[in-house]
């Protein structure tokens, strides 16, 4: 059930990560997605620029070389024997074009958390920079890694649905419900502010994996959006909840629902679609089930792990049916692909490329903008 | 459990019914919710202006006078001593107002299948006769009946909620899926034709109970909306799709969507709300929980029967919890409480009106209206 | 989507109902469940042997008739120009064998509530007098009245399962949880006592409904028992809980588990069947839904009131899918079947007899007497 | 959220492995769940017994030395300087006991598979032998490292649930519903031979699976039992179905049941306990939410990560509430538990222990021993 592809190197890979010091979500996550399937080993860092949480974040995960300067860190990298294969990216947004310029630069690979940069300029620049080569670039839109996620874009593509003709896409969490930056949560500070959040509070930090999952399953993007961005905490800087109506390439429309203020919902990402032939629907916290429904006949519960899937469906998963699989296992399938990626790069073989790249990314820095846009102008429609 | 309060005239009450001949779906649900609680009983009908249709539908249902002209037996029911007390009317729309109308000339209290009527011009002529009297008048917004919608309205206007921050309501079909208008269904035939229909398909027949139940639920009124109306189904006069925003009297945001083309969805009618110290969600589809999530607590399964419910709630279960009731339970609802404010009027007390009544549907038929004109300008704001 | 068959009489049979008075529950569920479909309406009753209590039961039913003995009321029916049709015993346990010979001798139908008596002996009795006719007699094991259900059955019935390997019957609730018979609970009062409810407790109120579904959907008898009884409840002097072995005719084996002290559960009817190719799965707290789990295929969803179902399981549903029905449906099930028969058996035609009647009510107290019995001998094998 | 202890040694522990080669499902899986937290790293193996295979599975994890012999390794990894910490018995259950011996001799700490071993007798040797030290036993019951699990037990411990009064626990699957270990399956092959999987089929597979999950969250051992094993598919040499009736040391009763042939099922493994203040209910495969039905109360949903939970459950969970955890990540858990032992065990601290270890190794045996002996004299009641 594995569809990593070892040959040389044949040892494990050796990563480094620039942020997820102590106090941060996301670069235990990274690390163990990274590792998960034996490929990787994180073995370098530059975690925090402050000296002392550096090492002692380092020395927690028992990595051979701390840094406190990601220039530094890339530079040594390159021109190291033993260097890293890939870096992460796992710093708070404003500083992914930076960091994931620099490390492009040394030619050192490179997957990066999303959104991609700040604003649509850095993104244009970093498709620039991957584009002319030669390092490879991820961004870890992870809702995409789920097995039951792969089957429903096989379902589309195989035209099981028929033509598209109604999506509903959402994400509603409650984390930010109260002001809780201006309580000293860390996270919740940087996600609230615009020089280092970005233009879009929730619609960039989880309306952008709403869009992506749309995008990715339907294989159509969005061409317009109808905007109806809003602030519920008093005194938060950037919108933390908001409402869409959208309507696809080749005419499929439906809404696009966030929520960072939904109180009750731990992390409510779900997608459903209508064709002509069949209906799709897919909850990101009961992940190992997607709901298939054809038309006059009983709805279907296609389950992780079993025969009838598709082979990207089957790949995802690693454990047999009724063994449950979760966030981790869905972020880890992104690096599996990429790890593999970056194997065939060192092969010199064709690569595939099956996670989300660059070009996606800037597609989220183009809805953010959008989304912003067409709230400011009172929720009018604006072309993507 | 039960709140029926019987008194003078101490007998079953006599109901006629417009409409529900052979054929129709809707006629048989009024029968069986009206007699649900034994205190009413259909004794006379004018369903279907074919005599022999008539006669049979009659027949077949043991009523005692089977007409042919509403307008007739308007007459000779308010004249006969033991004429009815009351009438359904569960005709296509575009009867709606011309029946009711020959009723509450006669002094018969009604009970109208939504919507109201056809246009605005028509709602406001029937509520000019409503406020007028002497006759009652109940709108069969049957979803409101339900207990857990009931506990839901209490939880919202107790506070329990906080301040309301979002709100999300859906009602998805897909019986109309495929052209059924051209293929001899009847029932397809009128809900399509806007001379019989109205200006709304399916912003008009779904649409407005999911508008009515928001109302119900939040007790405020929608004050503007932006909708996307489509008409999927080649060929078709009247849209079978919708996706709106919405902004509700007070500052609430959110998405009210409908469908009658979402491939495998039955009867999927949900609310969700969320406030600034809980959270709501309601599926009519399994209708005796309601899920309330109240901040920093786990998920709570509020179901019907229970003690711990508000009075209204455990008012409208008619079993012990675990005894499933359902669609037919929560229409006998709108009966029990119109019913019950018959004989009050017969006894010449106050009555409660604890049901939807004219008022709802002038509302629903403007709903219908802005959202038409709203998507005919190009999904742009309207006020309501 | 009736399988009602009006013909003569022309008219809604008459009903009787002995017990059901004031503070009882189950007699209000036989009134609905008798009317729902039009065809019976009740006009006479023994509903109490206290004057005040009956003649104020029969007022609140509007009932034409009121009686305090239910010999006078056999008797005096039985004489009537307009008498009844068929009578309804819903009394506790002990008065059921006497009620129903009175009105089986009197040639008067009869639908009874379960278990059929307080021994085998009367239950033998009871045999003896349908058998010899002409009354007709149901037993309300109104779980076996869902469309799902029947559906079930018919998939058994047709060899979809293939050989049935394994069963999983239970039924918990918890009603019972705390001494209410000690607390003036007239209910548990006479639940509790041998007396009035017979050897069963738990095993006999609720333990037979179990094993009467697993009879029916399986169509095979259960052959041999072992059972574990329990009083959990101090003081009590009846079984509330219950872990039985079982041994199907033909080989399946599995469990029957019945309690009314599981703390939390409502009315938590379920069955699981297992075969070679392919296993069932229903719950009736939603009994819309069955799964369908064929070897090698997605689990599907088989929900009431599809084209895809059976003949029987259309039948039973009134309403199209995603309109919930429930407990009052599924009981009225058991009466629409009954009275077409009555009906068949006022045109002189042979009966269909599609409703649970004598025999099953024999099996379910030979089922109790055994597992009274296995559980005396410290929970050992017995044959049924 | 972690509880991982890293201090001295400041590095990764070295693992070994033996079993697990190319064809086997669960040696991937301890290597994954023993990497999770990225305080250990496989580094030695013998996966197996062919050179060419054992060689080929250890190249593919990048495993730095590769043995064909278990005692060969045990001799050369506690002789060698950076020789492994630990090592992980992976096996099919002949091998559990010679290797652990092996490994225990050597003073090389042992993470074990179950069942613990072929016999009684050979489970008693294994506990004589990890009491008399020094090195430190896990045995990999992986399910009680649900989060879910874990609040659980915490919940009974502390008395939320009263007086235990009845349990149910089940484990069922499909996957042998047929014959495939005549069809080339090699897991199927020794797990149906009495030689290579001891005494008991299913009841050793996965029977003890659920009786170790009930023993762990109820605190209490099972008492007595009454096992109907069986047989279902022609030819097979050991039970692959099985139906009990249990007492608890205390007094509550229940049923186990358990299947491999349960066609649908994936891996349906369940509790559910009734007190006389609250319920619970766990299931498995929606490992992240727990039901918790207090006495006139709604039923709440204790999800994973959250603040309300219980110490040990919120250690449990390496991620915010609503990114599912599922199989790895519990499997995982109990290495982080014997892991952290493992460093106190290096520093000279008391250990914890908190991972099931030899002695419910011990009481899985006599359970199946006992199983079957009741079993085969006719499903009678044997102590335990």
């Amino acid at each position: 059930m594995s569809n990593v592809e070892p040959g040389p190197p044949s040892r494990r890979l050796r990563a480094g990560i620039v942020g997820g010091g102590e106090g941060a979500f996301i670069g235990a996550v990274h690390r163990m997605a990274a590792e998960l399937d034996g490929q990787a080993l994180i073995v370098a860092g530059a975690m925090s620029s402050r000296a002392d949480v550096a090492r002692a974040s380092a020395a927690a995960w028992f990595l051979e070389r701390a840094y406190t300067s990601y220039e530094e860190m890339a530079r040594a990298e390159a021109a190291a024997a033993d260097g890293i294969d890939f870096v992460i990216v796992a710093t708070p947004n404003h500083l992914h074009f930076p960091v994931a310029r620099a490390f492009l630069a040394a030619g050192i690979h490179v997957v990066c958390d999303k959104p991609l940069a700040l604003t649509v300029a850095q993104g244009e620049e970093l498709v620039r920079l991957v584009e002319s080569g030669p390092a490879l670039f991820a961004l870890t839109h992870n809702y995409t890694g789920y097995p039951a996620v792969r089957q429903a874009r096989d379902l589309v593509k195989n035209g099981e649905l028929g033509e598209l003709r109604k999506v509903m896409v959402e994400y509603c969490q409650d984390w930010l419900m109260r002001p809780l930056e201006a309580e000293g949560n860390k996270q919740a500070a940087w996600r609230t502010d615009p020089a280092r959040a970005g233009a879009g509070g929730c619609i960039g930090d989880i309306g952008t994996h709403a869009a992506s999952l749309l995008e990715f399953v339907t294989g159509r993007h969005i061409a317009a959006l109808c905007a109806d961005l809003s602030t519920v905490v008093p005194g938060r800087r950037l919108d933390d909840d908001a409402n869409l109506l959208v309507r696809l390439e080749g005419g499929a429309k439906g809404t696009l629902i966030c929520s960072q203020v939904a109180c009750g919902e731990e992390n409510r990402l779900s997608i459903r679609l209508y064709g002509s032939k069949a209906g799709l629907e897919w909850h990101q916290q009961e992940p190992n089930t997607l709901l298939y429904k054809a038309a006059d006949r009983p709805v279907a519960l296609l389950r992780s792990g079993h025969e009838y899937l598709s082979a990207a469906a089957r790949a995802a998963a690693r454990l047999p049916p009724g063994h449950p699989e979760g966030y981790l296992e869905a972020f880890a399938n992104i690096y599996r692909a990429f790890i593999a990626d970056v194997r065939r790069h060192a092969r010199g073989e064709a690569q595939l490329g099956d996670y989300p790249g660059v070009q996606e990314g800037l597609r989220g820095l183009r809805f953010i903008a959008q989304a912003v846009a067409s709230s400011q102008a009172g929720a009018v429609w604006r072309d993507l």
